[in-house]
C-alpha cells in the first residue's frame, strides 16, 4: 500500500526542554504540561472534559532513522524495539497516558507528562477503563524494574 | 513542520471482514487475531514474549477524510472526535490493547481483537502496568454505558 501521510494537530508543551531531561516514568515525576490543539481542530475537543485521563499520540520529532534493538531507560542490554517504548521505532509514534486536569478552549492542562517540549501532537483519545485498563499484567523484562 | 510519512510494518488479521462486524468492545467479543510483522522488522519483536498485553497502533485504512464530531457506537448524539475512538479522526490512527497469547516467529497470536481484517499495522508497544494502568478513572460521556 502507499505511504501514509499525517499532519500534526497541535503541539505539546512540557518542562522537559532536552531529551535527557525526560523521566522514564511520567507518573512519578508528577509534572504538568499543556497540549495546544490547533484552532482548526479545536471543535473535536467537545465532550472530552468528563474524562479523567486521555491518551496522547505524538511524533518523536528528534528521532532519526530507526533501530530494531535499542537500549531502554531501565536496562543496560538492548531490547527488541517493540518491547520498549523508546523513540527509535520504525514509525516514530509516541504514546502516553496523561491526567486531564483542565480544558481552556483549545488548550488542555495535563498531569504526568513525559514528553519533550515542543513535540508535535498527532491524536488525542479518551482513556476508557473498559478498553484500556487490564488486570493480571505481566510486564516482561520490565517486571521488578519499575 | 513538514508532513509526517509512515510505512506499515505489518498486517492485522481478524475475524472481522466488514466494518459493521467489529464489536465496540473487543474484550467482550473475546475473539483472537493474528498480527503479521513484515520480516524486515521481525527482529524488533525480541523480548516481547514476556508481556501479557501489547498496545497496537494501526491505520484506519477504510476511513476517508475526517469529522470533528461523529456519532460513536454507544450514543446517538455526535461527540467531539477526540472524545471517541472512531476512525474518522484528523490522523487515521487506531489503538487497541490486546492480549499477547503466543509468538511464532514474526506472527503474534492475540486475544480481544477489535480491528478490521487486513488493517495495516503501524506500531507495537508493550503494555506496562505502571505506564498504562490508571486508577480512579472517569469515563466522561461513556460512564454507565459500558
Amino acid at each position: 500500500m502507499e505511504k501514509i501521510v499525517l499532519n500534526p494537530i497541535g503541539v505539546i508543551y512540557s518542562p522537559y526542554k532536552r531529551v535527557k531531561d525526560i523521566p522514564c516514568q511520567g507518573y512519578k515525576a508528577n509534572k504538568t504540561g499543556e497540549i495546544l490543539v490547533y484552532k482548526e481542530y479545536a471543535e473535536g475537543l467537545k465532550d472530552i472534559d468528563g474524562f479523567s485521563h486521555i491518551i496522547i499520540l505524538y511524533y518523536f520529532h528528534k528521532a532519526k532513522g530507526y533501530l530494531l534493538r535499542a537500549k531502554p531507560f531501565l536496562d543496560d542490554k538492548p531490547k527488541g524495539i517493540f518491547a520498549i517504548r523508546g523513540p527509535h521505532r520504525p514509525n516514530h509514534i509516541g504514546l502516553s497516558v496523561v491526567k486531564l486536569i483542565e480544558r481552556k478552549g483549545n488548550v488542555l492542562k495535563v498531569g504526568d507528562i513525559d514528553v519533550l517540549d515542543g513535540t508535535p501532537l498527532l491524536d488525542i483519545k479518551p482513556y476508557v477503563s473498559k478498553f484500556d485498563v487490564r488486570e493480571n499484567i505481566k510486564n516482561g523484562w520490565l517486571e521488578g524494574k519499575l
